[in-house]
């Protein structure tokens, strides 16, 4: 059956249900290119002013989910989890609790991302390591986790191409920031893994896309709903990103954390990178059924750790990878950045650090920018920690230091301080299962 | 300065007010092809969602005017006057108002357009004389004006590219029904006119854009403000689109209408043409200046048809144009509609009635569709007349019967009957000056 694709741009934007069969005629129109790019983007501009129902969410997803091939895991036994971020600044949990879980006996295929706008990518971080190659072809990447458990591979063309598509074309017309949208774009893929269970890490804060917990919440409750509907297992996270996560930001300085902790070694600074990787590995296990409770199996991944099982699984993934750990590159010039005041401090511009990263080719502006891996900002201090006036709150890692004046510019520019004592905030708010 | 499109959608998106130096960005670049459809597509569907400001509407005017030539009628003395009309069923005013108005001495430069989804237009309706050429140069549009008065062309591509272009997208993206962009699209044209005075025929009701009196009269606030911001003088009525106008719908039969209305010749179903014309008239005479009060202007139009002048003025504009009344085509086959009750008139579905039009082909539901020139839909009844069952309520006319069936069919659907007696309702509702 065709439909006149203005005539469903205009149902949508008088409020109306798009049908599977009207949906799936748009999506995959648009995919073979039959639909010009002006129409799906003023469909997409619709649906960010009037939202989808549950069932047309449902829709989008299967659509993009069915765009391409899915992976099959059909003849890899046992439970698959992966862990999904909606993005940060420090979010490196990926290369710890991949290894975590995977040292524990259940696999973690994982399609990553790359770092775009404020946030940073798994894949970047980890192509930081000398010879890590994620170019597996969809077999190779089967039988990775069949052999190791564990794999980190880019989303492939095969894997969704009407999400890649339609995702370059919301990041031109301002149509990212919807909660329908995000859901299929984030599920079509996750669902592509073949995966058994997912946990899911909602952001919420000034280094998020989603700015308070009520929103990131509803987008939490919606990814869940659907992903229930394909019949996975699936419990969620809503966690602070008022202030960065860790100690580093920055594609090698965070693999140098991750082995840091990986390897049990602690620093003020780490805790939460530390605490957030275990909470989550521990819901991976749980949902995976490894583990009888949620407290029985966070306890198994602290002694993965210590165990030095999780750090041996990380060196197998290096190998696995071809990527060579001791040639981890280490910056050698950087800038510090220090209070103007005495004080506590009250909260950090999150998203304006992550584009003081951009500025240090940390992280990218747009699609085709370069990174440097080796650059980076290093934090000091976290929101309610007393400062007295200079001293350092950033270190400004690189090798560039024509990059450091203007990121440093406006790293200052990222922190406020106040007189009375701040409480710590909370890093995990809420558990949804 | 530039600026990112996807910042500027972002911004409108979020109701933020777009500068003029933003507007001329976006429009300019998206006219010279800078800017692509899609990101035009998104811009266009926000404005939808969020309306724009008047400032917003006078610098999109501003700038779809200036994005191609103006006509400079400085060498032709005295005031130059035009009507527009936003469109409906039946509607020729066009042809009856140019000649009385010419004829009583006042310049009319008509820049007209061509029928498109239910609505008719005028070039269609003039192009069904044999030899009707409407491809004058803007010279001789100019030279025209100055020797007659009155000249008829289509919009060329010298004038107004930008509306060329973003109307055409607005019509296969759903984002026609946006006020700040049907305004900026009307009169962006007219301006580039370079007429004094402005009357607008802003329509309401089934077979207009505008369904309610409410809408309509918004739309013609915001016509008249952004008219008077440019200097124009301007007065708009309000009229009534709930049936279709005149005898006939289709276009040699709506020229047959004109020319008997022009030559005195009165029946009782074309009445609502001849009160609108002439009072379209009076509105444009008195705008010009040419008499001391609209009753005044009122009768000097009623006076240039009773004494012949205005139907002279007719026949000079078709020598003009290269056009022999005389060889008006006639259809040659016919097919009734009746009554299927007794009762009264109670409505019209008067976009449906014009989409019977279409499968007629006397309208088009693309532009590149054909029109039949002698096709259309005769009126025997007006909303609130008597009907016997069997009496005739419309009469399809063309020379290919083979579409009568499925019109008919359309038409028979397109009249509620009502068992009370039902009042007229009222032509033109409101003058706004």
């Amino acid at each position: 059956m065709a439909y006149l694709p203005a005539e469903l741009i205009k149902k949508k934007r008088e409020s109306g249900e798009l049908s599977e069969a009207e949906i799936s005629f748009f999506i995959n129109g648009y995919t073979r290119g039959d639909i010009p790019d002006y129409q799906m983007s003023a469909l997409l501009m619709a649906i960010y002013f009037r939202g989808m129902s549950e069932a047309e969410t449902l829709a989008l997803t299967k659509c993009m989910l069915f765009s391409g091939k899915t992976v099959d895991f059909s003849s890899v036994p046992g439970f698959k989890v992966d862990k999904h971020s909606t993005g940060g600044v420090g979010d490196k949990t990926s290369l710890i609790l991949g290894p975590i879980v995977a040292a524990c006996g259940i696999a973690v295929p994982m399609i990553s991302g790359r770092g775009l706008g404020h946030t940073g990518g798994t894949l970047d971080k980890l192509e930081s390591i000398p010879g890590f190659n994620i170019h597996f072809s969809l077999e190779k990447f089967v039988q990775a986790i069949r052999d190791h458990k564990i794999c980190f591979i880019g989303q492939t063309p095969e894997i969704c191409p009407a999400d890649r598509k339609i995702y370059a074309l919301r990041d031109v017309t301002a149509t990212v920031e919807s909660l329908p949208l995000i859901c299929a774009s984030i599920l079509s893929k996750k669902l592509a893994e073949g995966i058994d269970g997912l946990v899911l890490d909602v952001k919420f804060g000034s280094g998020a896309f989603m700015k308070t917990p009520e929103d990131a919440e509803k987008l939490a409750r919606l990814l869940m709903d659907v992903a229930r509907r394909y019949g996975k297992n699936v419990s969620a996270l809503l966690t602070n990103m008022n202030q960065p996560l860790g100690r580093y930001a920055g594609n090698s300085l965070e693999v140098a954390e991750c082995v840091d902790l990986l390897q049990n070694k602690r620093h003020p600074m780490t805790e939460d990178t530390r605490e957030l990787s275990l909470q989550l590995s521990a819901q991976m296990l749980w949902l995976s059924g490894a583990a009888p409770s949620l407290e029985g199996a966070y306890s198994k991944c602290e002694e993965s750790i210590r165990s030095g099982q999780a750090f041996k699984k990380f060196l197998e993934l290096c190998r696995l990878h071809g990527g060579d750990l001791s040639g981890l590159p280490v910056p050698r010039k950087n800038l510090t950045v220090t209070a103007d005041q005495d004080g506590f401090i009250q909260s950090f511009d999150t998203e304006g650090i992550g584009y003081a990263g951009i500025q240090l080719k940390a992280g990218r502006a747009r699609t085709e920018d370069k990174i440097d891996p080796v650059s980076g900002i290093e934090f000091h201090k976290k929101v309610g920690d007393a400062v007295k006036k200079g001293e350092t709150i950033f270190t400004l890692h690189g090798n560039d230091e024509s990059l450091f004046a203007e990121a440093a510019k406006r790293l200052s520019t990222c922190v406020t301080y106040s007189l009375q004592k701040i409480s710590a905030p909370v890093l995990i708010i809420k558990s949804l299962s």
